[in-house]
């Protein structure tokens, strides 16, 4: 789907010295030397693959250019357990030097696309988008965010520096600092922003429907409307009148997200996608 | 509890840089310069804090000197909802720079604990000892393994340098290579790796109770039991009679771990406690 | 300004890496030991300053800690010939040793910044924004970004990967896959990057008034004009009648640029800012 | 030319980081899957065009293997506007992901050839030699430097490691600790630094004929004269007698470095080579 | 004999950097262009030749891919002066930028192997593992530790994390602290750290036999007998009767090792086999 | 003496690494909390002292700022053994953090110095100085140079890329391309590499008293004997008669170097002060 970016074959190198920086001490002590095998690389459950090019990467880092790959499948495609997604033909030992790493990036990413498309199921025809969030895991939140993708979610923002989004806390400040007039501050600044950064985004968050009200009349592209009921929700909607688009977060399980949908939101972020996926249970097995 | 190893030091530079690659557009833009503030890091749920001193980290990186941090619990507290575990009160630009690189370890790390506190208390009083495994997410495997301490747990290898596994496929190409000695083959092996490597242990997977039979004369230190019956894994510990230690893996869950351990095998190891533990929720609320 | 990020910091690394990767032969060999000095930067000509946070990130670098810094302007004042930016005192080995590096970046950062105010005051009262390209320095890009920022201009993308914009490359290979209907595709496939990612922007090159004429009733927030006449600009900014956003390129120059502004585009890019702009001269001078 | 470097490649890894680290949006989302093309980069004005191994290996980075590039040219030929220097044929995705940061590398160091070129003309046949300057931009020292050699410079030294420069502030210092006797002090420390790094070449800067006329008996190699008038050059000249190499600097430009060259002197730095040169226009254009 | 690990390809990737920064200045001024040849690297002396897979990642690393690379003998093979153990042929200006690195790295784990072999021997049919340490040289340690596995010694720990060894410091603290039980505060903390980290080794070095018999009854791994004489050696084996394994180190030299050898201790440990080894001179040269 | 490089700050952090990525299991599990100790770095032998500084650097790494140090001496000083280096106060787990990595790089450095002052004392009143080579360890050029000038010896070049030197390999190609003018072609092309880098010293490599001849009137700045006897190298001092610097290198030892040196050569170069150095012994001392 995506190209792999940089960020990508770091993440793919880091997590190759985790694990052989000292070599391979089963492998070498162990395996006779010369051995070659076919492999392959299946699904131990169902859900949406993601992070093939990323397993690829692995082995083309391990190889030392003798190592066949094939892939029997497309990323985001929905499979069944049982599926093989990779196979793999040549020395043993540098496909054992792979295994982990290989296995550790799929079962993460396809978790994270799996997830990603149960959410993106139960809100299917609402035209509502489901959004990630920051909230990632250390050092992978490029790959988390292309596995949303490849889960059919939205990317929100990558970074503290590609959009604006004013949370309680910076509102906090601005209240403290101006007390009267906090939200004419943010049109101020707002306004200041957009010159420097015309391409950014500008989301402030609210948390009630006083909050919706002052900031409705702003120079905002978005509102995130935080931890509010589902007639808190619909009564947003009405106030903002399509002035700019509303994001719901807070408290969104598969359960509820549906009705959340329907009450005419935009977007609808949810956290868990990246920081409390399960993994999806692949495994590697040598066939000759 | 540990030192912070320059595993962790990088880890959080690397997710700094994720996020703060570009500055903070939001806080340059929107927070009056100079604004200095209280904060408190508290959870949202009950939990095991685990992480601590990597937030500590995350802020002594982002702060020009002029934030104080101040610990109110210790790594491995079990906590009720509600607990502040740190306070900060310093630049409000430092604050937030830092919040949620230093929430997103937090929320991870302590979901390991967590996970992990909860099947170490499954099987509390019976004498095993919970393991983790190799399937760690990328690039934070020092730090996952050091939350499995905090939760009580143990260690199982770090890498593919420090002991030695022979799982299935490596059987299976001693299998073919040596179709009628193959476990004869691993004992002179296993020898040979010893005297390289006195200090690695060595240990073999046995997939059926005939393999234990084979395995149970050769000099190692520990034989995995993979997804083995209850019934498998009692006869199992009774062939072995304790010449070498017995680790049972496959298919743990919490409902299930206490019938395990009650076999009578040394460890019990969950790829679940770093692959699929759930977020344990934080957050940053500025308070003056 | 911004707060520093973790890009400028390693930029910061990576200078002092080039020049004092074997220490500094002249000062180890000529310095008498525990020498304190008394030094100040001073700009040689008048100008725009930027990059002050930089040259002390700099100093921090290099020194022990007995080194003081002080500026005496701010990050985007106009300044004149001799007017001193940053005062040091401290150890004369450490001012020496980060001398050159500090200096490197000022004039550059300035020279940048400089460059854009010339630009912005150009077409100071019409309304329309100065932005900035992709053409930037390898390695010196959000530097370079900040200082466009500073000179009071404003960034365009940051990288491939965090906007669209369709060139006439890509436009070419559509026009080739989809011969007729090339501009329809464009529509599609910007339907579908929107729910992937809905905060990126999609901009679109035209070259000619019939490229304007088939892309103005398409789903884009920007449309570049490349390369146009005053007249076709005009014509332009008529057939799109602000459904979009229009941006200018091609040919600017400080002469040229009011009267482009005048056609009513919206923004007008400028390449040169950052790969042509001349160096802001600074010296540092030890006075005690 | 030369061998591209280390340091090059690692700039050529950094920029891409910087344009690449989350992947190229616009190839991933609107280039039809498995798009293949030929296409050309182009000079659109006149100049010496540096910098092609630079990017042949930002291309070798972005491929898969499948992408071939062809030179119509060498490095530090003088071309016509319109040339094509660099031919590809293969995956589209690639061509567009390496172009803007091929291109970049290409427009600064073709920039930088070129300028000294015009330098180089201008005092031709003098037998002078022209050098460049530590004044780099950040992180492109060696690239910048190689590029002032293509373009027909020498290159004054590479770090504070390598050379021995004694400028106005190291003089400052010894005058005040060695108030009568700072020349003597020169040359004695002079002779310790030889014995340390006899490779080392050892050049002190003088700032007025007195200064000339009392380090006129150091061992040295080179005398720096800064900022002088053309008749004070001549008189330096006249004063040294072929005693060490003189080098000139300081306010030169296209129009007077023909009679600072004439006075005799056998030198003359420019910093404006690397820190002021003007981009040199190259286009990439797919053609088919 | 083993697979390179990623450790060792940083440490070649490193090493290319000290030398080929600034490229190679005598090649690319004096080869001619497109010169081709053949080269042999030969050993100028007996020994144990060890690193040439490093070597021919060196090579693999300066090459544009026309170098072919045969070895002639194996690692670890104990080979004569005169012995050619790599032959290259290819492009003259890639195997000379490769030259002096690889040498670099053949002479001093050859080196290693070499002397660890020649202390191997001097304990042959006891029976006795000889072991290495962490005294290695900074960043080379995880090639050092190989080198002395080819040379036919064994591993002792690779890091502080993973393996327990409290020294006579560690005791000091310990001893301060509980002043009259710190023997069993050893053996409590053995207790635990066992249940954090099971396959981690424990290890308590004693300084005195009174110190072994402390130590005797306590639940540890290993314990390292410092300094003492042949006499205190075999008491101390006496004293232990098996319980633990025994190291013993110390002064330990080519003429007394074999004396230390038949004490009856299993392992004998000796830091100069990285830090003092000798190199093997090994030479290159082009043969047509 | 010098100010620490940013080449050996890279080298603590690494070395660090290596012994800390996954913390200290030793320190963590059995040193009481809290715990604060002193401590000293003394010789075990005497020898020439180099490495404090980078000492400094390593505790100062692992130190969150509590950690005091003292010198009690100089770099480049000769020390009986006993003395003591460095005092430490402060936490008793930082101090055994870096303890095994400070004590590496102090052993290793005062290993080269000490070898290197002895050579230098070989060649005591002769005027001759004695030069290092590209012989050093993988990782370690800068700070083995570096520790070659505390023991009074003097640098020779550090990369390939600062100076020039044709060996016998150089030659052997340009041989075969010019059969008859090859030492023509020599000093052709050493003009033209003086015109792009008139810092740079050339040098060449002469194996016989007629490629002296040969070579004698050529613009060089060094000729290298190689290998030759004492007459030999007598008779090339003869034949030079001054036209350029003469180094000797080749079998060099303490017995012969003051032979070879009274011969009239300038350097004598010896890669054993880099590649085989015997590491000086140190140890720290926990005192209270």
């Amino acid at each position: 789907m995506d190209l792999l970016g940089e960020e990508a074959r770091e993440a793919v190198r880091r997590a190759l010295r985790e694990d052989l920086s000292q070599g391979d001490v089963t492998s070498s002590g162990f395996i006779p030397e010369g051995s070659v095998c076919r492999a392959e690389i299946s699904a131990k459950e169902e859900g949406v693959v993601c992070g093939l090019p990323v397993a690829q990467a692995v082995f083309g880092e391990v190889s030392c250019g003798d190592l066949r790959l094939e892939l029997s499948c497309e990323e985001g495609d929905a499979i069944e357990a049982g599926t093989t997604v990779l196979s793999l033909s040549g020395p043993a030992a540098e496909v054992l030097a792979g295994e982990r790493t290989a296995l550790n990036f799929l079962q993460h990413l396809s978790g994270v696309a799996s997830l990603t498309r149960a959410f993106v199921e139960a809100i299917d025809g609402t035209g509502v988008r489901l959004l990630d969030t920051r909230k990632t895991l250390p050092g992978l939140r490029s790959l988390e965010k292309y596995a949303v993708r490849c889960g059919g979610g939205s990317n929100h923002r990558f970074s503290l520096g590609d959009h604006v989004l004013l949370k309680d806390n910076h509102l906090a400040l601005l209240k403290t600092a101006f007390p009267g007039s906090w939200a004419k501050e943010v049109g101020l600044r707002a306004e200041r922003v957009r010159r420097l950064r015309p391409l950014a985004r500008i989301e402030v968050e609210a948390q009630s429907l006083g909050e919706v009200a002052e900031l409705r009349t702003l120079p905002l592209d978005l509102l995130l409307l935080d931890n509010m009921s589902l007639e808190e929700l619909r009564r947003a909607v009405a106030l903002i009148g399509g002035r700019m688009r509303l994001e719901a977060s807070g408290g969104v399980t598969l359960e509820r997200i549906r009705a959340i949908a329907e009450t005419g939101v935009d977007f609808i972020s949810v956290g868990a996608l990246t920081h409390s996926a399960k993994a999806m249970d692949f495994s590697l097995r040598i066939t000759a």
